[in-house]
């Protein structure tokens, strides 16, 4: 069990600051970068240099958090390569526009669990969901366990991650696009919105629902009619019955 | 690891045939039993003439199996316990119709996987459906990894089991139910057919799909329109999609 877990980390996960700056000049994919706190180097300054320059997701974390992750000599940093590239949503919606498309897109927030997140984007890809956006915080690992669950959907479908949720937000309504929040704290129902228009969907966490600051910024609430007596969908789920809803009015 | 999974045994399992007679008086339901290859004798001449009685889900397997299963005197008997009642599908639907309502039930043919059936079972719980209907063989252990996927819904909505998928077809059918298998093999959309009817929708297995011979009985075949490249989507999410079809309709 350890033996395994140790060879999945050794594939995607690097360590040691002139191997992760090298791991960043070849273009991989950093998922997260942990950096010990305090630590202070002229070798380090390079790497940090880079950090800054390429908006690389860091965390600082103390030095027994690292320990926890390797035992070999880390230098205090120690990196989760993405196996899949990720995008800008500011690029990606010119593209959708200029395919003659009209942006069907998913945001979520908050979604934290691996296997939900790789259910999602297998569904969105089946569906033909444009692209979905998350967070660099409070968003799901990118790794091995999510490409599997996506049933490799995730190297088809682009994944678009940004710094700033809220500015994000309004950068798709600027360019034209509804935001339809799906959450239980309205008493529209799920088939009331259009969805015939350019559309991101936001979905928020099984346990909190969407940010109310998100909620706020949407054009539209809409909730899924439940009748039973647990009255809790699973995230990925729930997200497949606003999808096709959206597929559905779209023809 | 070993450990829990052994406790785990315990409290979903009995062995020794005096155990399981008892078992079986005392009213505990019996997902799977299973009977060493050539067991004979005066006791077991006693269970066997329960098992026939009630009908009870058994398989015949070689002595090594139940060995794996424990390493006490099992005496060529090993039963799992199911967690949850099962009922049969012929008190179930004039029950439904006495209640006035119009009989939305699941049929999942082929279905073995723990998770996938929990997942579904809780969708169809939140949706409102009336039972779910298995076949004994070719379905899903129910235990209790079945019930914590379902987030407790197993407790809440009524398991149809049945020894013959084919004449409970037959039996929906001649109880004013169509038939809806959610497939491929069809041009026909899932957004065609009417679920105001009172409706039984299958659902296949991710490898195989709906049985031929069940789709031949199937009064309407529907497909879930897909877009993307993988055109694989979960059977759980599947199934979300058609039953939520079915309840925008029914509004």
């Amino acid at each position: 069990m350890r033996e395994n877990k140790n060879n999945d980390y050794e594939k995607n996960s690097v360590f040691g600051i002139r191997a992760i700056i090298e791991a960043i000049e070849s273009g991989k994919t950093i998922d997260k970068l942990f950096i010990q706190k305090g630590l202070h180097n002229d070798l380090f300054a390079e790497l940090w240099k880079l950090v800054r320059l390429r908006r690389i997701n860091y965390k600082h974390v103390p030095i027994e958090k690292i320990n926890r992750l390797t035992r070999k000599n880390h230098q205090g940093v120690f990196a989760f390569i993405s196996p899949i590239d990720l995008h800008n949503i500011e690029d990606i919606i010119p593209q959708i526009y200029e395919q003659g498309k009209t942006p069907l897109i998913l945001i979520l927030d908050g979604i934290t669990d691996v296997r939900n997140f790789g259910a999602i984007a297998r569904t969105a890809e089946c569906a033909g969901v444009d692209t979905i956006l998350i967070p660099e915080q409070s968003a799901a690992a990118i790794n091995a366990d999510a490409v599997k669950t996506s049933a490799g959907a995730l190297h088809k479908i682009p994944i678009c991650r940004t710094w700033n949720l809220k500015m994000s937000l309004q950068f798709l309504k600027d360019s034209g696009l509804q935001l339809i929040s799906c959450t239980e704290k309205t008493t529209k129902s799920l088939y009331e919105p259009d969805f015939t228009h350019p559309t991101a969907i936001i979905m928020g966490s099984e346990e909190h629902g969407v940010s109310p600051e998100y909620l706020k910024m949407s054009d539209c609430k809409a909730k899924i009619p439940m009748s039973g007596k647990i009255s809790s969908l699973n995230v990925s789920v729930a997200s497949a019955i606003i999808v096709y809803e959206a597929i559905r009015q779209r023809g």
